[in-house]
């Protein structure tokens, strides 16, 4: 059982197939855990104010403050105006990326699957409801992605050291909306080749 | 002399002051020479397509599609529509950063010298004529930077390897807008303990 979660209440379960996206909001001090049902699955996550969406959750900002390439336990999520909005409570993993971006149409055109499902539209649609063009889809943190930096800054793509039921929890430390797609990357080894659910648990 | 700007035409020059930016439009197949004039300058750097802002170069982009983490000699710039805006053609440093983000008020205030000049708020100022707002100013390619990525994903910045009037080049593949600062990061060793001009040089 969870440390973070114990004699905690769950207010919403959802289930995210790949190449699909769920957004939902959050108040300060509620939890959200983000299971990987089935294991070596990506979810990419993006983060804004709820009150104010030109404040979104900063790859570079969080790299920035925390003085790491990767969230770590007990990191924040910074927004584009250096201000925390989550806080990493709980990780059974421990590797997650951000430095990709979000798989998209073009990406899957350039790998010959021209109507590939996508992270990037799977986001771009849940946030539309919220006034977000696609264009301006935040720089993604993938959680559970596992990317290899090598000699000379090389980057590669390697499966997800997750396993069935891991998991992260984020708490929301202002007002948010989250929005988190299952990554459908099933062309190179992102998420082990198959891509399975995410489940997405609330707790107040 | 540069073999890349060998029998081209300087079309302008201009220095950039620390705590200053400069923004100027590129024609495909234009060559931008940025020179660190004294050495140990950092240069923050954005882009974006000069018809349409809502296309500008994405740092995620870039590391996804040159599979590094690093902009080296070779590699483009791409836009957060996956598409080539600039190409890297020449480069006597080989050491820049496309992690950290742009110093801002906030954090000169975090280190206690809150009326501090900034990368963000120059490359705001220098954007607006752009019609793009602060919170738009994308994360930044910072040439001349030098961040080491150690064990466990932890960053540290040290002085910039350039000496005086090294210098990369860039080549338009686009029209394009490229907007630069002089870092007048003073208080770590960003710029060597002591910001100093940056020249940009643009040829036909």
């Amino acid at each position: 059982m969870s440390e973070a979660l114990r004699d905690r209440m769950m207010l919403s379960q959802r289930e995210v197939r790949p190449g699909e996206a769920e957004a939902l909001e959050l108040k300060p001090g509620e939890l959200l855990q983000l299971v990987d049902v089935e294991g070596k699955q990506v979810a990419d996550f993006v983060v804004f104010s709820l009150t104010d969406r030109a404040e979104w959750g900063s790859t570079s900002v969080s790299r920035s403050a925390n003085d790491n390439v990767m969230m770590t336990l007990g990191r924040q999520v910074w927004s584009n105006r250096r201000r925390p909005l989550l806080e990493l409570v709980e990780d059974t993993v421990g590797r997650h990326d951000m430095l990709f971006a979000c798989c998209d149409p073009i990406r899957y055109e350039a790998l010959g699957a021209p109507d590939h499902a996508s992270c990037r539209t799977a986001l771009a649609e849940a946030l539309a409801a919220y006034d977000v063009t696609a264009d301006r889809v935040p720089d993604p943190i993938n959680w559970f992605m596992n990317v290899a930096i090598k000699q000379r800054g090389e980057l590669e793509i390697r499966e997800p050291l997750s396993a069935k039921d891991d998991y992260v929890v984020l708490k929301a430390l202002v007002d948010v909306v989250v929005v988190v797609s299952a990554c459908p990357q099933d062309l190179t080894p992102t998420n082990g080749g198959k891509p399975t659910n995410i489940r997405l648990r609330v707790y107040a």
